[in-house]
């Protein structure tokens, strides 16, 4: 369904030859960010484990419910720093309106991935 | 926070001396389950792939959202499955007080565990 | 987009000429429901009027967020009242061919509603 | 549970007595916020009469979750309004101490609004 590592290209990031590419509003906390998804991949083979050892349905369902919240709690993370950054970046670009229209995107994307996370 | 391995002793279960002490709802699809959270497992990991190699925060925001509603999914199924055979095993209890009780018992907790998928 | 006075024709629910035909799960509080929708319909319109006042978008959310939350808690209501009714309901039908189609088409109908909840 | 009415003070908004105090990023399309709250009022008052007349539960909960939906839209415009316009402002503020603090300020309100929604 999805596919991790296709980033799709975004025209108003860096380009990759830029010296600091890897710039993002993530990038402070990223060892943080990384053992939370540790925990939560543990967490995902934990539910696995319980129904390979056919567990209890409720339990099951109370362990996915908490792998949900973990992911919830990453994703407002995600979505913070990315505000922070993205878009407190966009409106510091000097040029009027390229500043407008880069604030649009950016406002526009951390939306529609707010969206994507409510549904 | 939370611990998978750990099952909460349920009172209405089959205790484990008993021949099938492993029938679940869940148990003629164990297969299919095990499939889907390796796959979700495999998600997780990409998403700790994309923050090591400081990809586009938005896009880990969208396999986030996917990873959630691949949970969603099976948590569904478990909840079908539950209903379809914890809730209508307690309603084919042949003595209506401890039938009664049962239903009320094993309603309770699925809506509960529902309520935890919801908040 | 949605027509709450069109209810959609279930083929499983007693006919209309029947006795006692609003017997569901709910009817026993329905006193309760409907204090709470009247309280819900009260915040929606409390929402419009910080609108109309020009209040702050994050005081407007908070109160959005609190409506949503007091609709999921109808909503697990509900479904509880549901399963322990419609489906046990189901599951006490004597033929017993009747019977397993009676409580699939239950179940189904209850975990689409709950997947319906879950988006 | 909630007071639609009372206002949390908030030390970044305009005071009162300034010339504009009424500007929000909603402000713009009020009349359409106020439309979609009135049909979402209406959908309450819809899925009220349903239980009044005691309409099978499932189809109240496909309203439920049709009322959930046309909110969680509300909220979704409200937070890009607000992010493009509150967070956004306080972006332009040209003392740098003052700027640091009010982002902040208002991208970890935007935030736990939004953490507010996905619970």
């Amino acid at each position: 369904m999805s596919q991790p590592e296709v980033a799709v290209a975004n025209p108003l990031e860096p380009a990759p030859t830029e010296p600091a590419p890897h710039e993002h509003g993530y990038t402070a906390n990223k060892e943080a960010y990384l053992r939370r998804l540790k925990r939560i991949e543990g967490q995902v083979r934990g539910i696995a484990r319980m129904v390979d050892e056919d567990k209890y349905c409720i339990d099951i369902l109370t362990q996915v419910a908490a792998v949900t919240k973990a992911l919830h709690a990453v994703s407002l993370g995600l979505v913070e720093e990315h505000i922070g950054h993205c878009v407190v970046g966009a409106a510091s670009e000097p040029n009027p309106e390229l500043r407008a229209e880069a604030i649009d995107f950016k406002v526009k994307e951390a939306t529609d991935a707010i969206g994507r996370l409510l549904r």
